[in-house]
């Protein structure tokens, strides 16, 4: 039976201004020349481990079977910290342990989850011994991610993780112990929150939330219901509650305005 | 004799910042594992109509044939707004029933015109029956594109559209009765009309533009030969007149000052 | 034995915005379906000859090997400029010839080197004969680079080029007689300069930098190890001395003061 045409999926705050990505696709192209590349987004704001999270999950479930997932947004690249592999059901995750795996794996049930032995002959030899201290993207991620999409077991890559555990990320239900967050503000200005919404998809927890000094309390199920001007609340194509308004920036129309503090209303 | 490489073309103002591309190229990958996606833009204005039937009007013709194009600039996404699919000769377009593709029409003439039968079971088994509000990019035009990619006939999915008539566009002929218009503003600060070349690219039906109090008069043929600091006019490379400077951007030069409305000079 | 996936990689400046890069890979995909395309940036900043030259020395060694780079940043085009084919070791480069190629040139020994000629029929039959005066990326780049990556020789496209030098680009030992340079700021503010680091890696002839009245003169080998708000230096993962800080941009911080003039302090 044939295998699989091999995909990777690629996340990360390198931009698309210079080299960095195009480089990472020649790396990945040069040892696995049949694979297939998506991409989530280059443009999560340098360093934003949060907002990298939240594209991560909001995008994870669509992409193909098997799918390798490299999320590359590394604040402490060179540095001692180390670099998480990840099974789950249906995808491997490479990513450095700095949090940009949480949503995902409070989701998902991971099958493995090991650390990167980059100090070990077999992945020196694999990925190369000359490793820059800036831009692992190419030097680490984009090897490991073309030889497991060759076929290699992700077992000789690393060293299993213990203990690791996962901060609660969402509010779910009254009584949560977090409190409410912007996860990430969309290209249409949309404000995505930590608030997950109800499974029937009919509501949440929350009844308003407010902003500042601005309440927002109307709930609507389409950008095109809301009345002009006025900020709204919707469950997302994500699950999660976010604030939007009708063709207009509900990120420039709110946060402009300081303080701009999230609270629940109850 | 074996199938052409399916080809998707995507054409939306879902920016890159968000994961919302990667998400629909994950649909259909998922679906269609052998299909090459071109992205036509996905930085159109938000909900900017008419821009994204200007850069459709711009790119078709180059395509593969047979490529499959989802175009989704969608601000009624949810409403009761209809789904085209519509045949040419040459490609297949699926979009909103906004005018997005009144450009392409105006030109090519259909041979099949239908509109997405959202609630046939036959659709809904294909596509899936949990559609969102406000992602149809993910739930309705990917999944679409990607069983059209996999050579299922357009026909099934939809139901003739009949009566519909497409408005003149362009400015082709003295007395036109259309008024002129800035369809567009590209990455170089060119100002792209809806006055159409002549057939020979020699000129067209008008001498000169007004643009606010500035009058555009000079007429060249490349970049290079305009004079510094002056704008001039030009037939771009999609056939319309544009308004262009050399190295520089005529839109910041002239869109800055108000008004900034668009005249023909006789 | 099969042929190698063909790949074309695509450095320009026409933005992500417009259908530019779009229609490009159209034209290729349409002449070579099989080609696989590697997008290194299409946001060059416009004409920015010198910034493109760095991006395509910091990225050629990671492409596969045979491809072909066509870059288009070409303020000349439709003028007299003429194009230039470079077949290295590993690659066929397809650019104008105004400087683009020079740093990968000075670093790669040519094994041909050719001028494109367009009047020659041959070439007309296989690009077609209508050619735009303001979009050569559509019309002579893409057509030349999809049937190179089809397999047709290069000598088939052009005349022998003689006597052309490469200025020396880079300072690379005290008493280079050419001056410091910014060559590229990239997306994180990192400011990348012409001089390069010793083979080592552990430095470079120069031991700090001026940039306007602020010295820098912290060397650093990761991006964390800078003190907070403190410019560093350090040889980047393009083998080049950048100027850096930690999780901030260094060209926010240094570049909005005047003068911003480059020197090395010695």
């Amino acid at each position: 039976m044939p295998r699989r045409t091999p995909v990777v999926a690629l996340l990360t705050d390198f931009g698309t201004i210079d080299h960095y990505v195009g480089v990472m696709k020649g790396v990945l192209l040069s040892i696995c020349p049949a694979v297939r590349i998506i991409d989530l987004s280059h443009q999560v704001t340098p360093q934003d481990v949060q907002g990298a999270s939240y594209l991560l999950w909001a995008s994870y479930a669509y992409l193909p079977p098997g799918t390798i997932v490299l999320a590359v947004v590394d604040p402490g690249v060179g540095t001692s910290r180390k670099i998480l592999l990840v099974k789950t059901r249906r995808n491997v995750f490479v990513a450095p342990d700095n949090g940009v795996l949480d949503l995902v794996l409070w989701k998902e049930r991971p099958r493995e989850v090991l650390y990167l032995r980059e100090e070990s002959r077999f992945v020196q030899k694999l990925i190369g011994e000359q490793i820059s201290t800036t831009f692992h993207g190419r030097d680490i991620f984009a090897p490991v991610g073309a030889h497991l999409a060759t076929g290699r077991r992700l077992s000789s890559f690393g060293t299993r993780a213990r203990g690791r555990s996962i901060p609660q990320p969402f509010i779910d239900r009254r009584g949560s112990n977090i409190g409410p967050r912007i996860l990430h503000v969309d290209r249409f200005g949309n404000i995505i929150t930590n608030i997950l919404g109800l499974q029937d998809g009919k509501g949440t927890i929350v009844k308003a939330l407010a902003i500042g000094n601005q309440i927002v309390s109307a709930w609507i199920s389409t950008y095109a219901e809301a009345p002009p001007e006025t900020p709204c609340l919707i469950v997302g194509s994500s699950g999660l509650v976010e604030i939007v308004m009708n063709q207009k920036s509900a990120a420039s129309f709110l946060l402009s305005q300081k303080p701009t503090e999230l609270k629940i209303v109850s």
